[in-house]
């Protein structure tokens, strides 16, 4: 089986308009949420090099509002690899361009993606070697989320 | 203060269209959450006739896939309020109108809201009151999971 | 022929965002058009069990202005059944979810829908049996109509 | 009171894009919809000079499908002026732009429009005068529906 | 080979919604740029009679903002035709339907496109023939600019 | 006056939905057009600290399509800076997160942006001072083609 030695990263980033702001006039939840969730997509399509389907997302969790102008930053990172399943851990910062304040953590969550052959079903993935003791103990830190969800499962 | 004694629910659905698609033409996940967040908004407002924001979304599970043409049923259920934060099930039924078959559940996924009065700040919520059995273990299922979330708080 | 005894009636709502706005910052009547459309769609599609196109809209009715934050609910209802067109009366209400105020009437409309089966052509629909005299009432109404706009036909 | 002597006319164009389509691949009778109360609500806006809202739409009627990647004209020729309201004949023609066939018509409908000031209130608007035998014709005519019109006022 | 001897020209005009602002509140440069865009993509496909894709713009030029609520109307005038590519001269002339102001020349820019086949290859362009003074010196300008062009391809 | 001794430089990325394909089915290239814009914009307010506007796009070239899934990443970097005007070189690069092959260029274009004060007057720039020969190189060329865009100018 093919091993990939680099734990994946992917970052998508955006000014948001106000085209995506909610009924109070800040971006909408929903808005940030879809960017997540095509972050966590993507980064397990790049790891998996095949279609992948959303499975779970899990505390899912809102730091500080958004504002319309704001530039965020939203990163997914490969945190362990079951057989078909992977977590993602996905990161929103978020910027205002006008100001000198650094980038600010505004959400983050955890996603589980499942990676699909195509025949639509769910596909062996590629086993991630952990190079390092952070990459190991985030690797560790998900599979015992990964095995605690399986639990909730309803 | 206030007590509102009907547990309060709402409903909202839509046809997918095309134009909600994602990459390999099935509805977009982040646009599903985007209406369930609409959801758990619009209920959270009805309950507490004040604007509410997002605090954190969990267990988000994805039964089934959802396609484009289905109509899908959003439903939002206050099960648990606490002094300023109230925990809403939402679910998501999808149905196919050109067949027979009914409706199937596609997704469900917790979501606690905040009230804000107008300054922005939290406000107090309005007791929710159990009148039957069954509303009465949700409260308790509800509390439950609000005292287990705190202590996930990053 | 196929009996559907129930006279079918489905309900779409949304809480309008800001994105759905005119120039003037009221919900577009164009939004609110194409929202009665899908109703009107979606419910002939679950009666006749087949794709529809739109034929007709008559006495679209703004009873009332709606502002971004409301929450709107659709409802078709088939009043009448011909041989291959159906009449569905699609009406509109508005509730602001923030007021103990009811929800309230903003517009209503006929739609014409014609039912087609794989080829495109126009297809044959099962029959609308009325089981009250209300119905029964409507689909009289409906049928009036459907006579009238036939001479209007250009 | 102010006379305008040239009936208004104004004209809007697109090309029809995928995004704009229903599930059967068409574009949405509700866009054109959109596009058409659009159209409306420009050409009032251009004769009475202020904010105008849509009424009514009556006899919209659909002569052909309209397929994504079509260009479709939307005219809209003010036919009638009341005190405060205005009858608007709207037409959509589509044309083919790979193809030398000419522009063919694929709806109409009257739109009655009511101009606001700037609290909101109905406007007296500029009395229409016809210039043309024709022109005189589609007054008398739209005159005819607007008294129609108002029978059928729920 | 076919000779056209209409210079080609073709119009497109809308008026600018709440939803294609930027963060200033003005409407957003690149909704305009994909109106061009539009405009330059459709008047190649009516004078070439087949796919085209975009292959550069220059010298694309804001010479006055653009608001919310205006209406736009983009030309696109088929300049120069080479062997496979053509030069479209695009202008937006905005209007402020509530004014008696003119309408007024908002931006300019030239955009060449390339014409392709079924297989996606370029494809052979009919002849462009002035018939007038005016369309002799557009056309020996565009042949000019499409000269410099090639220089500065990278 | 302020010195920035740093070139600025900001990448935004996004993976292309079906929403925004074209008639052909890949990405609208006007869509693209809006992306390179928010990205010359975010990178000048960036700079600047203050609101801009685009002045001018020139060299806007099409080097490969892009397609529906692919992962873009826009990259603006400021090349030369004048009193109130700074030049951003825009390139986009494509890549297809299913397979091993690099990112692509697909595009490249200079835009012009101008700095506004409160008032929406041009507002003074901090200098850009070059640290390596790379970037005086880049200043050079960026002054050149700055100066030679106002013999342009129309």
């Amino acid at each position: 089986m093919e091993k990939i030695y680099k734990r994946n990263k992917l970052t998508m980033s955006q000014v948001m308009l106000p085209n995506q702001a909610n009924v109070a006039g800040n971006v909408h939840g929903g808005e940030i949420m879809k960017l997540m969730d095509s972050t966590a997509g993507a980064v397990g399509i790049k790891y998996s090099r095949s279609n992948v389907v959303t499975a779970r997302v899990d505390e899912l969790e809102f730091h500080s509002p958004i504002f319309v102008g704001a530039m965020i930053t939203c990163t997914g990172t490969i945190a362990y690899v079951g057989k078909t399943s992977m977590e993602v851990v996905v990161t929103v910062d978020v910027e205002d361009l006008e100001s000198d304040a650094p980038p600010k953590r505004a959400l983050s969550a955890y996603f589980t993606m499942v990676a699909l052959d195509k025949m639509g079903k769910p596909k062996r993935l590629p086993e991630l070697i952990s190079e390092t003791e952070e990459e190991e103990r985030l690797f560790q830190e998900g599979k015992k989320r990964h095995e605690f969800y399986k639990t909730k499962k309803r």
